[in-house]
């Protein structure tokens, strides 16, 4: 039995609150159960020096946790003077995950700049991070398209992630905190809405895992991924 | 006409969400109209080492604001890799407020660190948060007496704050953006329910201020004030 | 009996001393008492990026303590690698102080850089660098002026400034470090010469005041800053 | 046609040279073709402050990369002042390959810190400095039981990786800096010699990867590695 | 005809100012001409961590600038988040040349700290800064014996500094900014009262050097380091 | 007897390896004994900002040391966010010297980065840094000349470096690291093919050195020097 009780292939429930920022072009508060992030998706008419003149955009995120998101409190990056390895990792991901699935030469000469900050963290904070980015980016681009700045939402695909676990010898989908910890291996997937693959980050926390452990966490991910993915047209639409 | 139609001894509407964040041992969503604050106070049984062995606690605070918070997208302070001079003015003040009513004796050998997070910036972030600041220290609080750890709640007074200042030539309570990015002069004011006061910061933006108009402002404070105080007493009730 | 066996609205021994650095375009060695700072003004023909082409100069200030200015040796900020927010807090306001009384359309596209450094300290040093730095900046505009840089001195008024505090239930003005260290409340006003506010920083340390007590030491202010201001005019008469 | 003449399922030429550095307790230079790292693993009795007294020792890594290794002069981040999120990610992930494979019980109640340092980049240095790093931690270990420290080497397995990519359609083995630059997808293999998975990580540059291709990759990672581990056995018999 | 009329081996005034910072255990303002600096020594009952236990003292240096003591405003170090190449290489130089005539033994477990800031530069700041720290270091010590925490002051010899150059082909003594500027080479000595050598550091601006110039430039720093000591002598006397 | 059983006029095995980085225009592994330091040349069409548009051009360094180059591990500049003074004085040190001997102008508007690493180290790892440095320079400006950018090698002659020291109470050519920790004082000497000074630095680390001590050890700097030329002479012929 799981902590939270669902059974191994369910997935917490997942909500989207979208524009709950009043001065972003998108916003969204995605939630995971316990897992709270507000997203806002900013759009400017600039872009990095090494990108200007190449008649295409940029998507990039950055990611941010409150320091009482967590179950002890942690030291604000502000005051430390520094991003983490963590945190670094994570907001590349998040800016690599968008980019595959945005048309960057049809975004034009801009940039749009995804902020994931944790309000509260159960596990999973960059899965659900990137899963709320795709519903506030897509909001943001809405916004332009209304504007007449495009003609088309410059979207490929959906984008959606979740991560899958090994805990107590079993594959689970979508784990807390609690299973998280205690997880022997831990897989996050990023996928499309037509089921390719855009990231695998999988970690061996304790004991090396098997090509048959990876294939099963492999279909969970493809249910979970299906799930948020028709969550987010249900948004959206 | 003020722009938000509210006349000029008017508050915005102001309102407490208590025990928000999971995790913390305090917490409250604090609005001052469309300046939305998350604060979160953390109980930690460990002191600044300068304070050890007095027998005695101490009360600190920190506050951020979100990249999107503002009408234009602002530079995160954690990828900038230092606080701004503002950042850490205003949570100094933060902190000062707050000792200003704790009896940092009774609450013994502790930390209390609450957090100030905007969420949404529209004028007056530093008196939403203190204002906010004393619900969220009163449920920490509370908590730990809840657990036996203090045998009442060390708080001498109520402590909240508001803003005053002279726009178009009148002195109106509570600026918001608008107004006070046109002000002449702004004035924070940071009183007791019983009608000290802890601190009183103003600043002459564009013409130096009179004494006749710092009293008027002086009045309205008090009148905002104690209506503040009341909504902290029903918001803990 | 105040420990300097001053009255309680008398102020320490006050002077300026000009022209003290040869590089600098004005400069002050300004004493209140034992608090010595060295204030240069500096001239540039450049602004900072986001003033440019605006037809306005702008004025700013910067400051520092010497290690050994105080009673116990201060960490170096430049060895720190920061400055820490008490020097932010105080830079701030001096730079908004001169803000209040310059002509920023007559100065022209250039900066003036106020540098307070305190070389000894004992209380009211940001008091005394507001003070001392009209000074200063007087002179580097009387230098540009004799350089038919400028028409006129574009000064609208004289700026000073003093610290008021309730010590031992008493009113008193001027406070040096131990009266400092042992006040209820401590109040820092600046002010002009014609007796517009135009900062007003009050803080209480250990018990909350009155508005009693406030209009009290708003009245020894007023005293100190005329004398201040006279003394002012007679050191670049 | 591979641009290095090599077949698709063909490995670079891979050498390890031990003891290369006088001082250190392991150390190794390791080449996968034109990629050469230098690694140095370096013990301490001490261990990181929330380890001690846990009975059990540590193993972690720091990556750097000489300004000119690259093919343009990278800035050095020394004199940047910090290490870049890509730094922090790489060298995250070659402790958490070599702590999957170590005893921590049985190193007891120290630290080794395994430095990787490319002297010479193109293509695949994370996975070259995770290959390597092993054989000079052997040696350290080695070092450590020839002195009495420790009665058996406390390695559970060999770890070693190999990058996988999709390049023009097709799946390739340990790709070169010309090859990766053009993938479609990339992927970083973690294997044990025992065949078990430590990390995946696998991005797609372009266009999302399907489960057939990842299969594919996944195969030839596991022949690499074979090779690989075939390698160090050879090295360190 | 040298800028300043000196001849080619004449110094320029010096003066030691003694006594000049009311909080410091040793201080003194040192004036080379028209470069100033304030030296203060500061006692500590603590030492770096790395020299516990070991029955002995530290003296060590810092050095800085304040931003306008020269020509043109230098940026503050503590405001650009770090202390320049320069800095560092001259606080070191102080720190060793006051430990070459030391005696830590007899010191004791204390260190004295010696702050060295430029008020205003015109060349040779760290050859004044090491002349008149050892007056402030010498009051320091004097300071400590008069209160029995030393029976002797434990100064082995005195040391002093003094900068050469060949200017216009000619070996000067004692160069200003104007000198310094123009030097084909400039070499900075630091002797002991009884003529030994502790630091030599020689710099090719423009032309190498050769013997015969070093010696010329050698026999004028003994004359001028002669001097130096004569007027420290005075200045205790 | 020398630990080394070198004679006191004795250099080390000194050895130079060219075109040792496959992507630098300039490189060399250069070898003092059991001191070895890759050097790195870096052509880059770009100059700082202050030297642009005056028809010359750049000679940089920078220096670093591989955290395992040493007896015990030293901690990673870039992960403790800066450079040392030591390392700042070094790189400065090597710039300067390269630059005495590069005719600047007949450079062009071009900088060349000199990266200076230390793999490890045994004492005299800037003067093993300054000759490789002349090697992998003179390299970079022979790939120059080669592609027609330059008509002649800008260099108007050799430059190197070794240290002298007093052991024992005898001089001794270029230390070692066990000499160099016991010399009662160290001298670096930077000296030209035509035998010129463009650095002296000397230390007394212990006991004061006299004037005889020191043209002894001058001495035998100009037998080093000149066989060190020799050398890069051979290496580059």
């Amino acid at each position: 039995m799981r902590p939270s009780r669902r059974s191994h292939d369910e997935m917490r429930a997942v909500s989207f609150e979208r524009g709950v920022l009043r001065h972003a072009e998108g916003s969204c508060l995605v939630k995971f159960g316990e897992t709270h992030v507000l997203v806002a998706a900013t759009l400017e008419e600039r872009l990095p020096p090494w990108l200007k003149g190449q008649g295409r955009g940029w998507v990039t995120a950055e990611y941010g946790m409150l320091p009482r998101a967590t179950h002890d409190r942690t030291r604000r990056e502000a005051a430390a003077g520094k991003q983490s390895g963590r945190t670094q990792e994570i907001q590349r991901l998040i800016g690599r995950s968008l980019r595959a699935i945005v048309d960057l030469e049809k975004l034009g000469e801009r940039q749009i700049t995804v902020d994931c900050d944790v309000i509260q963290a159960d596990g999973g904070t960059r899965t659900a991070s990137i899963t709320g980015a795709w519903v506030a980016l897509h909001d943001c681009l809405s916004w332009m398209k209304s504007r007449g700045m495009i003609s088309t939402i410059p979207l490929r695909d959906h984008v959606a992630a979740v991560s899958c676990g090994i805990v107590d010898g079993e594959a689970r989908l979508d784990l807390d905190y609690v299973e998280d910890s205690d997880a022997q291996t831990d897989v996050n997937f990023v996928m499309t809405g037509t089921g390719g693959f855009v990231e695998v980050q999988g970690t061996a926390e304790k004991i090396p895992f098997t090509e048959a452990e990876f294939s099963t966490m492999l279909g969970l991910a493809r249910k979970g991924v299906g799930k948020l993915v028709d969550l987010q047209k249900l948004a959206v639409a």
